[in-house]
C-alpha cells in the first residue's frame, strides 16, 4: 500500500511533538490528513487549515467512529509519557484503554484496506536496562515501567486488530528517547526539566512521593548544590558514569514515519527508530552550558547506571530512516532562537 | 518456595470450575487458603468453612488490598470465558481491568516473598488455529479472539508485576479446553450447550448477532435438523472433518496447579496443561448418545477446520501433570449421576 490519490491518514495526537511534524511531511506529499484533537487543546490553532479536524479524546467512542471512518492509514501517536508512580492511572487510561477504544472503533468500522501504525517505545525492552546493546527488535519485551507496559499492551492490541480485521496491516515503531529543539533547553521542558536542571530534578524527585534510600539520598545531594541561578545538572553514578543515550529529533522521527507508513517492507513489521550513535551527558551538558553561558554542576547520584543503546539499523536499512539533527544541532537552534527561558 | 507451615494461598475465582477443586487439593495438604468471592455468588455456601473468605470483585480496590495482604501465593483464576461479539466489554472489564486491579494491589502491598500464578489459556496461541501442532510453549502468541487477547494481556501484566515487585516469582499456566463432568452432558452447560446440542448451537449462533455467510448458512443447516427432542450434534466441516481437540477434566487441572504453585522448577516459567492425546467428536458424540440413549445428527457446517493439539509435554516432564480422567470417564460419571437434565 503506497501513498496515492486515495490515501487519507488519520493521526491521533496530531498537535503533539511528533504529530505536528508528521502532518507537515504528509501535506508536503499531498496526502489528505485527518487529525484527532482533544477538546480545548491549546495547540489546536496551530493545526494546518487543510487538516480535517475531528474533536474528541480517546475515551469518546462517537468521535473515534468518526475519526476512523474512510481512512486508509492510521498513525496512533496520542499517548501520555509519564514516569511518576502517582501517574499510573492516567497512563493506563490514556495509553491502554484509549488504544483499546481506538482499536474497537477500527474493528467495528465497515471493512476497507487499512494500514495501522502504532507508536511504541524503547521502554518495552526496557529502555535504560536492556539485556544487551545495541538493542535490536529481537530483544525480549520486558518493560519495567508503567509507561513501558502500557506501550507493550498497545503493541499487542495493534497486532490483534490487524489479525482480526480483514485487509489490515500493522507497523509498530519503537522510538528511542526523542526531543524537540524547542524543549531541549527549556527549564520546564519535557525531559530537560528533570534531566538538565538541578531544580527540575529536585522537584521531580520530591513529586515522585518515593521514600526509598536512592531517592532520599539523591534529594540530599541535589539540595547541597541547589542555588538561585538553577545550575545545569551533570549527574553521574557513584562510580562516575554519566548517562549515555540516544536522542533523536522529533522531526527525524516524523520523517521516518512516512516510509514506515507507506512502504510495503514495513507491513506487519516492527522497527526501532534511533540514531546511529549515542551521546554522553558529559558532552551534552557542558555544550549546553556554553550555549547558555550558564554554569553546570557535577553530582554523583546513587542508583544503577543506565546503559541505553537502541539499534536503529533495521529501519535505516529497510526504510532509510536516519537522524539529520544531532542533539548539538538542537541545542544550537534552541539557544539561537531563545527557547530556553 | 515450597508449601510449608507459613504458606497462605489466595485464590481468586475460588468458587469456580477450577478454584473449587484447587481448594480441596490445598486443604488436603494443610495449606491455608483464602478466597476472593464476588458478592452474591450463589456458590459461596459451597466454599469449605476452613477457607478465609474475602468478599469483593476484581473492581473493588479495598477488597483486593485485603485479599492480597500477607499471602505467600496467589492463584489468579477469576475470569470470564466468553466468545460472543457483544461480550467483548465484559471480557475487557473482568479479564484485563480486573487483572490489572489485582496486580496493582500486589504492587502496592508491603513487600514480602510472593509466588504469583496466572491462569491463561491456549487461546493465546490461538487455540484452534495454531501454526503447528503439537503446540508447545514456544509457539508465537497470536490470539484471534477477545478472550485470547485478554489472557495475553493478563500474562504480560503478571510478568510485569514479577519484574517490579521484589521477591515476586510468576508462573503462567495455559489451560487447554477443560470441562467439569457435571457440565459435559448438560444441555445448558458451559461449552456442552453449543457444542453438543442442536438447539444450543442454534441459540448461540442467533445470539452472536453475526450476519456473515458462514453464520447464516450454519443457522440454515441446523434449522433443517432441529427437532423437539433436541438431538445431539456431531458437526463436521464441509469436507467431512470432525472437531478434534483436547478435553481435560478441571480436577486434573487443579491437581496440576499444586506443583505449578510450589515447585521451584515452575518459578518464572510457562506451562501448557493438556492431556497427551486429543479426542475426535466422531468418538465423543456417539459415546454421549449411547450414554444418554439419545440420537445424534451429523451436520456439515461451513467454516475452517479447527486443528487443536496443545502439547502438555513440558508440564508432564517438569511437574508430573497428567490427565487421570478422560472425556469418556466424565461422560460416564455424568450419565451415572444424572447430570444431563
Amino acid at each position: 500500500m503506497m501513498a496515492n490519490d486515495r490515501s487519507r491518514v488519520l493521526i491521533t495526537g496530531i498537535t503533539g511533538r511528533i504529530g505536528s511534524h508528521l502532518t507537515s511531511e504528509l501535506l508536503a506529499r499531498d496526502v489528505a490528513v485527518r487529525g484527532l484533537v482533544i477538546p480545548n487543546d491549546p495547540l489546536r490553532s496551530e493545526v494546518d487549515p487543510s487538516v480535517e479536524v475531528v474533536e474528541g479524546s480517546l475515551d469518546d467512542a462517537v468521535a473515534l467512529d468518526v475519526a476512523v471512518a474512510n481512512v486508509s492509514h492510521i498513525v496512533h501517536l496520542a499517548a501520555v509519557i509519564l514516569y511518576q508512580p502517582h501517574q499510573d492511572e492516567l497512563i493506563w487510561r490514556v495509553n491502554v484503554e484509549g488504544t483499546r477504544n481506538l482499536m474497537r472503533a477500527i474493528q467495528q468500522r465497515p471493512p476497507s484496506p487499512l494500514r495501522l501504525l502504532f507508536a511504541s517505545s524503547d521502554q518495552v525492552y526496557p529502555g535504560p536496562f536492556p539485556q544487551y546493546t545495541p538493542t535490536d527488535e529481537e530483544h525480549p519485551l520486558e518493560p519495567t515501567t508503567a509507561y513501558g507496559i502500557s506501550k507493550l499492551i498497545g503493541e499487542e492490541l495493534t497486532r490483534h486488530t490487524a489479525r482480526v480485521v480483514p485487509n489490515c496491516r500493522f507497523t509498530i515503531v519503537r522510538f528511542c528517547h526523542n526531543q524537540t529543539w524547542q524543549e531541549i533547553l527549556d527549564p520546564h521542558g519535557f525531559f530537560a526539566e528533570r534531566q538538565f536542571y538541578v531544580k527540575g530534578r529536585l522537584a521531580w524527585l520530591l513529586d515522585s512521593g518515593r521514600t526509598d534510600s536512592v531517592t532520599t539520598e539523591s534529594i540530599r545531594r541535589l539540595r547541597a548544590v541547589d542555588a538561585d541561578d538553577n545550575p545545569l545538572l551533570l549527574s553521574l553514578t557513584d562510580t562516575g558514569e554519566p548517562l549515555v543515550l540516544e536522542m533523536m529529533d522529533t522531526r527525524d522521527i516524523a520523517a521516518g514515519l512516512v516510509p514506515a507508513l507507506f512502504r510495503p517492507e514495513a507491513e506487519d513489521n516492527v522497527y526501532n527508530f534511533a540514531p546511529d550513535s549515542t551521546v554522553s551527558f558529559t558532552e551534552v551538558v557542558p555544550y549546553m552550558g556554553r550555549a547558555l553561558d550558564k554554569r553546570w554542576v557535577e553530582v554523583k547520584l546513587p542508583g544503577a547506571p543506565a546503559r541505553s543503546n537502541l539499534s536503529g539499523a533495521k529501519a535505516m536499512r529497510d526504510l532509510g530512516v536516519r537522524a539529520r539533527y544531532s542533539v548539538f544541532n538542537m541545542i544550537d537552534e534552541a539557544s539561537r532562537t531563545g527557547h530556553h527561558r
